[in-house]
């Protein structure tokens, strides 16, 4: 069991939080850059598992909220992380003793044990979504009725945000044009729980698959080409495990719509040989994927872009006319897959029209493997 | 000297601050019913003049925000009003000793004197604008280095944002379209001052202004027809003295935009007798008016459409076609004319090519009278 996150297990987190961020979370890289200067400057994280935090332990959500385009131009520090983490502790009356992920994706997996490094406070091996979603309500927390305020957010001009809404959908209605009007990327800090709503409320062990599945995709663990590691750990993984090569082609065209804090957008490829062609939608993360017409993995389960080589995520932002991909699907874990989860993040939620299928049942009914 | 405002101020205060709100502030009739029902059942509100202010009282501001065209469909309650002062007065960890109007506008200069009532404390004979403008940094306080923030929104649903901003011009920024998500009103305390900070900063003497010209409105003072009421009680007062009928005829065309949480537009109206014409335009309050092509008055000063026969104003929201009204314009108070006044509050502030100059210097270059 992993205890600890230090220097040799950042390319590896960067790797699979970029895979499990299925499209969105903003740019890992800039995120494994802050994770390396502060374990440099601080020692090693201690890694938290959920079944060791106390009742009463003070846990808190350390994140960026934005559009990912913005993201890898207008660059996070750790101090507009720390304004605003402090400004909630200095509401709430209570200091932080745990701080967790609110998505196991790119950048946002990377950054608060970034922050947790900075304030020598351990990371829990955990997250509020066992991928990553574009919006603040889209959360287990949520989904198990705790509530995502009081939150702030802070810029880096030193403005901030105090919100406490009725809701997470409110919350997130709120918040958005906030982050929009600092620039469309911000710090902030939510879903202040107790270890016990933690213990209740959170993905369990999603930094651990991180790491490990990013040791699979660097050829750290596992023998093959990378690919065939990248669904071998999957397929090993409690959660991902329904795990599937739906479509390899390269990049013909690419949509993006930077707009109300968020980057919205289609991604059409074709196949290497033969005249099978599949279309990604994306709202942040990848949202459906259809191949000739027929939908193959829909929200909540994952899709991911990854190099055909390298089996390296790439993030929405960086998708490009003429790279060479292959699209994986996995199945989504089941805190974010049951009847009431789908009532938070399920296709409807994101305007589409597709019924949720779980991709092992596409799978079965499609005959593909 | 007036030492209270009671209940038969409020139809005076209500033609007064209409006219003193140039288009904007909300429409005073609502203002005047939550008045009306707050006097009713907690008794008159002592009028504390600037003067009267101990250095160490502590001033908060209470306010609407929002576009005046849709304040007239969704009412505000004294209820959203305390929640938005009780966390600003939680934040800073002190209690309101006296109210204070942001503007004399319309909704804005009532609604602080109904908050007063409800809470049982004096209200300010000031405000810090002399008048009504569309914007949160637009005042005698941050002209006079005073922080806008901390400040707070409330809607009617319980939801609060608290924000900390490094300018009024920032505050503003982000405010705005957190009342846009609000539904385009909702309700604020901003500019939390001691009494020395308030005496620096404010307008002094506006509410008693608005009383008394509201008085000259209805006829309860002076003699002749209303409008030449109006004119003589602007021209005995110690800012608004400056004052011209500036066109009179009826609106052949009013353009409206709600957008980013304000109502833009413009109005056109021909002379009743000969080929004159006039166009205004605004942006919540009225900022110029041209008479057959001519610069006339411009913002900071004051333009006013109001009622031919009645005099009483007509804000923004119910400007219509058809309606028969002479536009008065007259000089603003000193505090928000002057040259650093001009960089927060001049023409330029509102995106106008037009430069400031003093109405009674485009009438004497004129020949206006």
């Amino acid at each position: 069991m992993r205890r600890e996150i230090g220097l040799d297990d950042i390319e590896n987190l960067s790797l699979g939080s970029a895979f499990l961020g299925t499209g969105g979370g903003g740019d890992p890289y800039l995120g494994s850059l802050l994770c390396r200067e502060a374990i440099s400057k601080c020692g090693p994280v201690r890694l938290l598992s959920v079944d060791e935090l106390s009742d009463d332990d003070c846990v808190f959500v350390a994140a960026a909220m934005g559009a990912p385009t913005v993201m890898i131009e207008k660059l996070f520090s750790l101090e507009d992380q720390d304004r605003a983490v402090t400004a909630l502790e200095g509401f709430m009356g209570r200091k932080a003793s745990v701080i967790t992920s609110a998505e196991i994706g790119g950048c946002n997996s990377m950054m608060p044990v970034a922050y947790a490094a900075m304030r020598s406070l351990p990371i829990l091996d955990a997250d509020g979504m066992g991928r990553a979603f574009p919006a603040l309500q889209m959360t287990s927390f949520n989904i198990e009725g705790i509530g995502c305020t009081p939150m702030t957010i802070a810029d880096e001009f030193g403005n901030s945000v105090l919100l406490q809404a009725d809701s997470g959908q409110k919350a997130e209605e709120l918040a958005r044009p906030v982050v929009a009007a600092m620039g469309a990327s911000a710090c902030m800090s939510c879903y202040p729980m107790t270890g016990a709503e933690a213990k209740r409320g959170a993905v369990p062990a999603t930094l651990s698959a991180a790491i490990d599945i990013g040791a699979a995709i660097s050829g750290e663990s596992g023998a093959g080409l990378p690919l065939e590691r990248l669904l071998r750990a999957l397929r090993a993984h409690q959660y991902y495990r329904k795990a599937y090569k739906i479509f390899s082609g390269k990049i013909i065209d690419v949509e993006k719509d930077t707009s109300r804090g968020w980057v919205f957008g289609r991604c059409a490829l074709t196949a290497l040989e033969g005249d099978s062609s599949a279309e990604i939608a994306f709202q942040n993360e990848n949202l459906t994927i259809h191949v000739d017409g027929l939908l193959r993995c829909v929200v909540p389960d994952l899709i991911t872009v990854v190099d055909l080589e390298t089996a390296a995520a790439i993030p929405t932002e960086r998708l490009a006319y003429g790279q060479r991909v292959a699209i994986i699907g996995c199945s989504a874990p089941p805190h974010i897959r049951s009847e009431k989860a789908l009532n938070i993040v399920g296709p409807k939620c994101f305007g589409l029209s597709e019924e949720f299928s779980p991709i092992e049942l596409i799978a079965a009914n499609s005959l593909t493997t």
